[in-house]
């Protein structure tokens, strides 16, 4: 079990990476991390002039903490990380560590467009509690994001990162689908345990369990949309943005699944599909902000670009929800 | 005038209907008909000079008919029915009919781009023994193919068909993904059970389960490679391409999933993935004909524009069985 | 076997070859065909109960024959061809033929999935009174359409077609581009005169102008919506769904690129480009008829799927041709 | 707080706004900027050890500024902009004014993510020395990027910006394309005076002309593949890529159109099409450093994760040029 190892995660810099040895991994490597399990991609919390309101943050995680989730993600999609500074993106990391369960591990998104700037982004969230780094594929030059590349990329990111790296593809912002190839060989790292997909293809998320059976190597779901498919097929479990809002009912669908109670597990995940695709693609993170102020969670305003929802697309949203018996 | 035509079809129909009904079926609609299962969509065999190869046709189905099928689709995307004259359609219906053991179920492709020709094909393959139409979406025009054109197209069509209609959806040939909307819509329709959905989203596959629950209505996996995850998320079976040459790994794979062996299933799954692509997506029908071949089928040559494999590409696609202990 | 029949074509073709020659143009082959200028891809009109009205079609073209058009284009897609049935699109051909001033230039669709079917179409419509065939590309199977499949089916075509082939690359209805690679191999075809190009891409269609520039290739624009821009690249003229209404501001617009008088033929493709993309990429064909209906013609219903448009789009489609100065 | 932080930006803006003012220009606003002509988007110069090279910067500008160019873009797509840190980014454009005659407009891309983001790089790189602020289009989130989110967006930084504001759409990179509503609503706002089109759709630009016809509003093509045709339909200048190696003749080709030498011009065209091509879509960043080599300018290295050209690439793209006169 990973639980006691993540105990000292707090602390900082290479007593991280020495503490990390001493809890038996090997050094520079990822090995031995179990990402078996639900994690909420938590949104930032901002104040009414846009501020990042690290208090709503604390409180959010404090009454997340308390659910059976096996760790939490910051700054995935769902948490605004294009618009957050440097040092705000550090800072979020920080406090999330601070105020989680010391047995809840925090896996922090640390892409940037350049291999040099995700790699001090990387070391540096290390350094301030990330217990493993998520690494967006850069995406602006889509066009000349071969698989050679990509490699190279996240070779570089996982040599020189003192936590273990999860690859994270999410088609949908970044248009681009993290080649399977490229993951198979990038599975082989020392440094590399897993993948977040997040588009929802299953098919490529069995060949991708399928081709990387003989690393240890682990997939997780990026939504709640496929998270029973994903686990028939193979994956470890999830990180959902409806998490954020319907925790319980997504931690309790993974029970479901990993006791093989198949029966009720689709059952709830019907009802969870509609509700997730409403805080997903369909109303994105103001709809996901929106329900958390529904459900008892800081959801508050979003950075501009990103504007609020409508009066009907609220009331959309509410319908997703009510319609599967949720509000 | 086409309604006098359709109408008389609609009559020779009934002694159709009527032997549908003499087989156990209630008559005059599609509701109770049992379409859980798995279907080769079996391939049109040519010769050498392109004609049609009806024996060749036969001794294919001969051989597959002895596999536990629940039936067979003909002139799916696989059957190059878009390459057929009318009656060239109609007599591979028959002959299929003819060849097939009694109880396997036989659906037959009748889409065209107009809806009154494919009532008019629905109602003739009925006459030559198709025991239900699958119908895909018209595509040319898709650009004005809205939920309200597709739900008029298909009503139309299943209102006059004296056979059940089943929906069929294939983004990868026909650039258009049939509506959930359209779906729920259309699964209210007494004549129509089900629909053959190949775009492999199992989060749309579960949400199309799960928003015509109420009704009698049926998904079928349009492809080997999600054929699990759709049984974990409600789907009764599939129609899947390597059906036609791994045809009893397929039906294991279904065995296993309805009698609760996941882990048997996933792993068995995981080995379909490649072959499954390879003879879809990546070598499409000239790769599907190519196995078949090697499988002890008739292949052959497909029609033009379809190019034969460059011995490169036949290398590759030998591949993708053999690493997966196919060949 | 085809061939025979093929043959026969061939043979009966060459009393139109020889028609061909007494009006000017070499026989045997494209090579000499002019076919610069304007051309509206006339809609197929129909009855209200979704007859093909000859009647209708021959008034439409007696009005539009007295414009400045260098010809007419039947069973582009505009003129509802997949809906057709094979006597139906022959028919079409020979009552525009007979319709027409012998002046005109006659390009006939004749474009169908497989190469022998296309093959069969090109030389029935040759025999009933087509000038030249322009062959769209099939598409069911886009994914295995490789420049190499797409040059054999073309080659094919041309060699058994009595009269000239013209390239015809629609994207927005076959999801597929003809290669520029593929159509530079083409152009060297002697029965291959030329591209209609509907993608609207001038850089595409400067570079396949660039790239021919040493064969008697002629490049055709898609629509009227980039039309002068593609005389300023080196088009030869447009294929222009909007001629069928704005038929004279279009030729209009011609002679002002011919005439070097940019200005004033910038100011009227300005005002063409709203109500072009009205009756194409807006609304389609029903839009289109509707419009025809407005300015004179007949454009009346279409033939199902495609449905008449709301009375919001209506209205919608009324503005952009308002808004324009042109109702 | 933000507000005081750009308050204060505005005030330091006013004396560039006062320079401005001096040098011609109106002040408060970009009404009166005339952006007619050709730009380069000047690449970054990175040393071996992928730090910027503001010598090599300097020099490049310095033989690009004896070219009869309108101004210069630095940090649009092909500055590696994504790669740069803040200080970087204001870094270039200090020392890019600084290199360049003051008669040539400084074009500065200050595109971020976020609106807040975007105010404050705009303020800052007006302070060094832009002369207008290019701005793309914020896009990880483009799900949500509505017309009104991003006219919310380009009316608070044209609001805040001491300079004139270009709109940047470049859906190549960003999958977005600005739509034109949300153009033409902008086009009124005092402050923005035109923008960037590189997505290449000639209808398009055309319509924006037409549609912003009664405002001061420019457009600029964004690539040299269809600056012609972009003249053509009304647009006064071009910011691109080819310009960086080929910038003579791209000023050239500027001027046949100017003067409506128009058989001339698209010779020059079509000569300039695959080079462009070349070092854009086919090639990238990669491509163009490598061509500026072989032309007489530093290129360089990439940042990573661009990779350089590989051996067979690198000949590929020489063949571009070579093969229409250039090499």
């Amino acid at each position: 079990m990973l639980v006691p190892r993540v105990w000292s995660s707090v602390r900082l810099g290479l007593s991280r990476v020495l503490s990390r040895t001493l809890r038996g991994w090997p050094s520079g490597e990822g090995r031995g991390m179990d990402l078996s399990g639900i994690y909420p991609p938590v949104t930032t919390p901002f104040t009414a002039t846009a501020e990042v309101d690290y208090g709503k943050l604390e409180e959010n995680l404090h009454k997340l903490g308390t659910l059976p989730f096996r760790g939490f993600v910051v700054q995935g999609s769902n948490g605004e990380f294009p618009f957050l500074t440097s040092s705000e993106r550090l800072e979020v990391v920080s406090r999330a560590r601070q105020a989680l369960p010391k047995d809840k591990l925090l896996l922090a998104g640390s892409g940037c467009e350049s291999t040099q700037a995700t790699v001090e982004m990387t070391v540096s969230m290390a350094q301030v509690g990330a217990d493993a780094a998520m690494v967006v594929t850069p995406c602006y030059y889509r066009g000349r994001m071969s698989s050679a590349a990509l490699i190279h990329h996240y070779t570089k990111v996982a040599d020189l990162s003192p936590v273990p790296v999860v690859l994270y593809s999410v088609p949908a912002n970044t248009g681009l689908d993290l080649p399977v190839d490229a993951v198979v060989t990038l599975s082989q790292h020392p440094n590399i345990v897993g993948i977040k997909d997040s588009g929802g293809d299953v098919t490529r998320i069995g060949l991708i369990v399928h081709k990387t059976r003989s690393q240890d190597f682990q997939v997780l779901a990026g939504s709640a949309g496929f998270l029973l498919a994903s686990y028939a097929i193979g994956a470890v479990g999830g990180v959902c943005a409806l998490a954020n809002v319907l925790g319980s009912q997504v931690c309790q669908l993974e029970r479901l699944c990993l006791t093989g109670q198949w029966e009720d597990a689709q059952k709830l995940q019907h009802r969870l599909i509609e509700p997730n695709t409403a805080v997903t693609r369909r109303f994105g993170i103001p709809g996901l902000k929106k329900t958390m102020d529904w459900f008892g969670y800081y959801g508050g305003p979003c950075r501009s670009p990103l504007q609020e929802l409508s009066p009907a697309q609220e009331e959309a949203l509410r319908l997703d929800f009510a319609s599967n018996g949720w509000l």
